[in-house]
């Protein structure tokens, strides 16, 4: 049998990184959605109470790569006071042939990390207006990092707003985020006047409440939400929903079960302007999902198993191209 | 961040071997279940028919333990076609302290194989008549070798009568495990003729039609049938349930949608002469499920998260204890 390829993160890290390659290769992967034979079943999600901890568990085989991503993400919030990140992660790559192991990534939410940034510049890709002279941020963690350069990858942005509870923290990523990329990044901290100013907006916050009313939207405004991804997260009014033209999802189940789309469908009963449209169909179609300049649309990213299944082989392919990693022996 | 131990399956075999330390290790786990604090999600099932292939994912954490499996076990079963075993798979420990990555277990299934008959050696322990003239086995796998021997870390047994769909496999299986055990074994054509002659019957297939019918029980028989771990699969006629006067399942929920309790209970509305028992409530009394000598008792095991877990745990002690495996750099 094969031998198991291993890459811990910092091999990941130069193996794979957040760049248009990476946002085509997750949008083919949610094309292959659209179409026949992906299997993704639901996540399976472990709460711990007693530890203040939890674990989601994501799979998905997408025909045509060579292996499949069991990708397990655990939460723990008492981390923190250790000293210690409260995400981290790992992914284990099955052969789409064999079953058999073919690598362990140790990437400890790296790729998480990034495929989830990739979603989001594949929302930006067939959602966001043309020109952006105003992006405005809500959070100031890894995502609003990530998620504000898949954004500049797929469209020219003038400049950042950003807001975050902690209005220290604000202040720190608003400071730092204009060195690195190079754009004039300020903090507002009405969010309100946020949204009002920003023509792309891109919630990144774990928040129980939502962060954002149906009454601040505006013409040619395009939303990107990825903070919610279980049952008690929500960044949007169960309004904002409503008021969309356009509600796009990366996962129909997933968005009624654990993402934006929970409150306002489920247990309100709202109804849309449209039916939801998947994410995949704007992608198999390499169609924009904006049906007019003036149009307001979101994008509610709950993170699928097939992004884990891509990242993962691009990395596989990278990796093996350059021969990073410990190799064990399957024996 | 500590490192990350990886070990391969000849390591682990190293390691862990089916003994009555692991029994008692199994049924310690067993015992916490009864308990307050583990906490064990409904399987992770998903098949993909277009490569005639499946996986299961299972995940528990037990209070008192440092780690937590997560475990899959994939089958394709195109495999043996190529020369390849249709079951594979690993398990990931992490801390249940901070949920970062302890170790990779590539076991290929190994482990999953021995927990599996560490929990019918419990069955056993708990169940079985204390004197075992004959026992009787349905399947010449992995499985039939291994429960059998669980069975005689847990009872004298005088001699062995086996049955498999295929004569040939039944010969060579019986001709092999007399050597290796030390004990007549010999083949059985008839399966009601051999569970009349049998005190102890273990089923140990992935059958799809039910291979043991009611009217062959007889006092004081226990069965321990562990073959049924899917929705499809079933080696007991549905009338065995409503005929035993115990019947003890690993975990009831698992066994009411893929054990051997879905058809009689959920699709059939029988009942039980007694409510189904849970292994864990014995296990944690340490009794005896066994009313009297005449009665009929049957253990359905279909596999749980504790028992991986339980199993990771001790492996990581043993591979620990010995400076076994590779580590890798977590950062």
């Amino acid at each position: 049998m094969g031998d198991i390829l291993v890459l811990n993160e910092s091999q990941l890290r130069a193996c794979v990184t957040l760049d248009r390659a990476l946002i085509d290769e997750i949008s083919q992967a949610f094309a292959c959605l659209a179409g026949e034979g992906v299997v993704m079943p639901p996540v399976l999600s472990m709460a711990m109470p007693a530890l203040n901890a939890e674990v989601d568990i994501k799979t998905a085989y997408v025909p045509g790569l060579p292996g499949f991503a069991i990708k397990a993400s655990p939460g723990f919030f008492n981390n923190p006071a250790a000293g210690l990140p409260s995400l981290g992660g790992f992914m284990v790559v099955l052969s789409a042939v064999t079953g058999q192991v073919q690598a362990v990534l140790l990437d400890n939410g790296y790729l998480t990390d990034l495929r989830t940034a990739a979603a989001g510049g594949v929302a930006a890709r067939y959602l966001a207006p043309e020109q952006v002279p105003v992006a405005g941020i809500i959070g100031a963690g890894v995502q609003a990092d990530l998620q504000a350069r898949a954004l500049m990858l797929e469209r020219p942005v003038g400049e950042f707003r950003v807001w975050a509870r902690d209005a220290d923290k604000a202040a720190a990523f608003a400071e730092g985020a204009a060195r690195r990329w190079g754009r004039p990044v300020s903090v507002c901290a009405d969010r309100a006047v946020l949204v009002r100013e920003s023509q792309v907006l891109l919630t990144t916050t774990a928040s129980r409440q939502p962060l954002l009313e149906a009454d601040w939207l505006h013409p040619g405004l395009h939303i990107t939400a990825m903070g919610a991804d279980a049952p008690d997260k929500t960044e949007l009014a169960p309004a904002v929903a409503e008021a969309a033209d356009v509600f796009v999802v990366d996962r129909l189940s997933q968005s009624l079960e654990r993402g934006e789309l929970r409150v306002p469908l489920v247990e309100q009963k709202r109804r849309l302007r449209q039916a939801p449209v998947e994410l995949a169909e704007l992608c198999r179609q390499a169609r924009s999902g904006r049906p007019s300049p003036q149009a307001v649309t979101v994008a509610d990213l709950t993170g699928t198993g097939i992004q884990d299944t891509a990242i993962a082989n691009l990395a596989l392919r990278i990796a093996a191209g350059r021969a990073i990693g410990t190799m064990i022996e399957n024996r």
